[in-house]
């Protein structure tokens, strides 16, 4: 993608990016990329203006900077540079995390 | 899973902690693991604010603490540290127990 | 199942005993099992609080102690000690008897 | 099925009765079983107090001894000691017959 | 068919006679049946009372002796002594012809 | 199709004629007919009175004489004549041209 | 498509120009076109007059100009004179860059 500083869902999507799993152990120990578990916890960072629902503004549910729990499918991929993110409707994203 | 301390669902989700099947006879004599029934009970260990109908919230029908009836099939299961959960809509439990 | 006492269904959903085919002939003789007709009948045990249709809460339109006719298909079977019961919503219930 | 008198649709279902085909030609010989035609005519033997739509109870649109032409598929046979019945929804039923 | 004198089509639904293809051709010449064209055309025979939409009564669209060109596909055919009609829903039918 | 002057689109459904392809390159030489390009570009020649949205005569969104972008599949072939057009219902239409 | 000056979408749409990826590295050496990136961004050329959602127009959620993210499949590709253009409704268009 192109040099573009922010990217703006649309509607009541969230763009969240993946949290990534541990590289060591508790014990320091480096894991092998390939053992490493894929996590499905995300961060919010950032939110749509919200969905029109029987023609009233439907805020999203979520908040930038929230840790939430992902869907194990779903979301469309977006690379910005060499950072991946995904896209979700805030009802596909299933928890928050506090 | 990293170290959150607590999953709250979104919208009419409910957290729900699988009642484990009996390891013992009621003699108490030891089930070996594959011969344990797998039970559709499970209790409410968290619940979503409600999702939007028609504009209005429709709170959740499930309160915590509440044993409930599993359908066969669906939810969404989540792991944390050691223990395993299933996230539902509400509409899909089938039934409480008393 | 475990122990418990009752189980209330959720929502529009009613819960069936099938009522069992008759083990006799008329004239007394046993039936073997494998000749028993299963029969589309049922008992009505419990029924829920009723579905939000529109924002309203609709009452389900069985009561208990009611006798009914089953689809064909579906319902989630149940299993309570040695029991089995029926998970059904009310409009799948095809009929009332009298 | 057991001794009930009555059937009572729910909803907005309707029991029928299929015509049965003619078993004589107008000159008052047999047709064989197998040469007799399945018609798609049936007689409304019960209705049902209707369906709720949009949270207003929806009448059903056939009366009690009517004629109607019956859809080609479709409907859940029922039998009643040795009748056989079919429930249908008033909105699968094609037309009236007069 | 037995001896009705009137099919009343039920909500939207209309009763359609399929316009039949030409026997000959401009010229007076016998066309073989086989290579007679199938016609999309049909003459609305009988209309129903229209269906309940938002809970308003929607007339139907279509009035009796109106042409009016059929969808290629759909529609359920009925036979009434030797002739055939086709009973679809009005939002069916493609077009009036004038 | 018999001698009809007039085909009158039924709810949202608009009479569209595909415009022909080129059948001379821009220097006047011809294009043999495999050859040439299908256009999606069609002209809108009748429209009908509109649907019925929520109990609201909805108006359709477009004018005879206009040149509208045609989906690449969908609509349905008729024949009138020599002459075949399309029936589509106006959502189904991507664009007006200008 | 033939000599029209202006495409305009109908009702939620949106006509999108897909930005194309970059031909040459940052250090100016071409990259041969098998082995550019297909970019997933889009420029917004013209938008509808938006579509009507329980009988309100909602107008489209974008504007001219407006650099966009699109999903990875869908949309109607038209192509006009020798450019390609993308038709999306303004609800299948993930995000806004900026």
């Amino acid at each position: 993608m192109s040099a573009f500083k922010k990217i703006i869902p649309l509607f009541d999507r969230v763009l969240i990016q993946r949290v990534k799993a541990a590289e060591r152990t508790a014990s320091g120990i480096y894991i092998p990329e390939k053992a490493q578990e894929t996590l499905n916890e995300g961060l919010v960072v950032a939110v749509g203006p919200g969905a029109f629902v029987d023609g009233k503004l439907q805020p999203v549910a979520l908040k930038n900077g929230e840790r939430v729990l992902l869907p194990p499918y779903g979301g469309s991929a977006v690379k910005v540079g060499s950072e991946e993110y995904l896209l979700f409707r805030d009802s596909e994203i299933l928890a928050k995390l506090e």
